[in-house]
């Protein structure tokens, strides 16, 4: 339902009708001109050979340096999203389920899928702030559990994990000798303290991206961490399908780094005053949320919503957001991704809002 | 072993080390500056966002021109590598096993590997100028083959395919419900005329890329064309994937396709006179080889050599090749890749000759 939302606002776009698009993660702030010039550079040196399918050894020790770890326990991917298909790839290709909390986001369980994997899912709630059942967590895990996968900061409700929960859910893990992948694309640009799985003992994943931090979506370069043999494995993977992100991209990302602060402050700022206006509209309608603890979402609620028929109608008023069912199963949830101007932003929200209460 | 090579080749550079590096399909020439400039318009003109997991329209639409198909059977994928594995992935994720000429492309091995699918080989040999033997060949394809895979012109031996053998494959392919997965990277560069799959009825798929016809290969872009249905899978699975192709990269490729008939030219041009070259100075040598009918390689043997010793001693005199053993089991041959300017050609030529013949 994401993609056909997705799709439907193209057609309408195409057909003239402006559309304000709440629906994707993709900011609507432009790369920053030092990150396109230092591309540019690198492809004007020559910088467009083959090159090694374990990413540059400047990149992987900038990003090594960054995380206390060492360069062979980097590989450069292209998006965040491909380092979760190679790491679930390479765990689950013979066998084996995945245990999810939800909401989630898509793409985990449409992966778990393509490789015949079953996926278990732990269902978190509004109600209780998203925090994890452990109950219903212990039960989810049995003896064919290859791997946990964690989304911190979440997407789709923008809500940071609970550190108590975190240290028991790697505690857990590690008693079982189950592999967490922890996928941390908004970890750098979260509003509050974030744990990095990094910060635990234990053979573990974690992946990030470029994407969300600088505002490089369509760039696709992202990193995976973690024991050297299976960024070893990763690696030979990249060479019989990817090859390797172009070098001029990986330049791009590695002047990226050099400005990091200063991004992801203004990121914050920015995605900070929008999380503020949002509340404020969203509350006044007697929606229930979580107030945002990282970018770019909201995933608000409406008891006795049905949120595809919701943000079908939605599409009529030139509004495009995400029904909660592209998460889980969450019919009554929607959400909103606060990925355009304020003043678009504003007249959107009290759309929707009109909509939700009518 | 061809990884191998070309990390201990890497190491000597590192070194200081000036070797001569035959062993890549990498040229030497630079990507024209007009592709570059494409890139970096695009990027400035904001084109840095997510897009299309099938790639973008008018690049679609330019290809299928040019193929005198409909864009709905093109799909856009980072290089032509990632056209192979995905066709393969879903058409061997759930078993069966592939038919492959020998000598073959390493990945075609290494992916079906991975995706745990039985590769049957059918050798071919110099001595018959790597025709097929149909017998062989026939007596390959059992109940459980779900694909035959086609180079044409093939690496390692810049061979292309006799129009009869190919005639016949498809017949059979045909016959028995089989899928042509033809891998056609080296075609609009071949030196004589080359037939392509898509001259054929039946449901085949035709992979081809940016990398060698245009001088891009770090810039990863490449394209399947097959029936909708295939095309519609590799689509989705780009999107939980790769996501898309950067789309000013998109950019620089259809300012490519523009200036086609140019490039291609100018690329024929330079690897006929070193294909010359490299001919005259093997044949004096008394090796065995087929003349290249495209760029970039020769495939020689000399009867009794050991082509990995052979290979590993040759990096002592500053040249690396790839030794036989990467493409099947060819272990008297050895492949030379003509991808540096015609003296360090030369000179490389001759330590090569002096030292098989020694």
């Amino acid at each position: 339902m994401l993609y056909e939302i997705n799709e439907k606002a193209i057609k309408l776009e195409n057909q003239g009708k402006k559309i304000i698009k709440l629906n994707l993660g993709d900011p609507d702030l432009e790369t920053p001109r030092e990150i396109i010039e230092a591309a540019y550079e690198a492809m004007k040196k020559g910088k467009t050979k083959y090159s090694s399918a374990y990413g540059e050894k400047n990149l992987r020790e900038k990003i090594a340096e960054y995380h206390g770890v060492s360069a062979d326990n980097v590989v450069i991917t292209p998006g965040s999203k491909w380092g979760v298909f190679a790491t679930m790839y390479l765990l689950l290709k013979n066998g084996g389920n995945v245990v999810i909390p939800t909401p989630y986001w898509t793409a985990y369980e449409l992966t778990a899928k393509t490789l015949g994997a079953e996926t278990r899912l732990v269902r978190t709630e509004l109600a209780s702030k998203w925090k994890i059942d452990f109950e219903a967590f212990e039960r989810a895990i049995n003896g064919q559990t290859r791997m946990i996968i964690l989304n911190n900061p979440n997407n789709p409700t923008s809500k940071v994990m609970d550190t108590e929960d975190m240290d028991r859910v790697v505690q857990i893990a590690n008693e079982k000798k189950i592999t967490v992948l922890s996928d941390e694309v908004y970890a750098d640009i979260s509003f509050v303290k974030t744990k990095s799985i990094l910060d635990y003992d234990g053979s573990h994943v974690m992946v990030r991206g470029f994407s969300k931090m600088f505002t490089m979506t369509g760039w696709r370069i992202g990193y995976v961490i973690a024991n050297r043999e299976l960024i070893d494995k990763i690696g030979k993977l990249n060479q019989i399908t990817i090859t390797n992100v172009p070098v001029f991209i990986q330049e791009a990302a590695l002047t990226a780094l050099g400005m990091h602060d200063k991004l992801t402050s203004e990121i914050k700022k920015v995605y900070q005053r929008r999380a503020k206006l949002a509340s404020k509209i969203l509350s006044k309608a007697k929606l229930e949320f979580t107030e945002p603890e990282a970018p770019f979402y909201v995933f608000p609620r409406r008891r006795g919503l049905d949120s595809e028929r919701f943000a079908l109608d939605l599409l009529d008023e030139s509004v495009a957001i995400a029904p909660g069912t592209s998460f889980g199963d969450y019919r009554e949830h929607f959400r909103i991704a606060l990925t355009v101007p304020d003043d678009e932003l504003n007249v959107a929200l009290n759309k929707i809002c009109e909509a939700a209460t009518k």
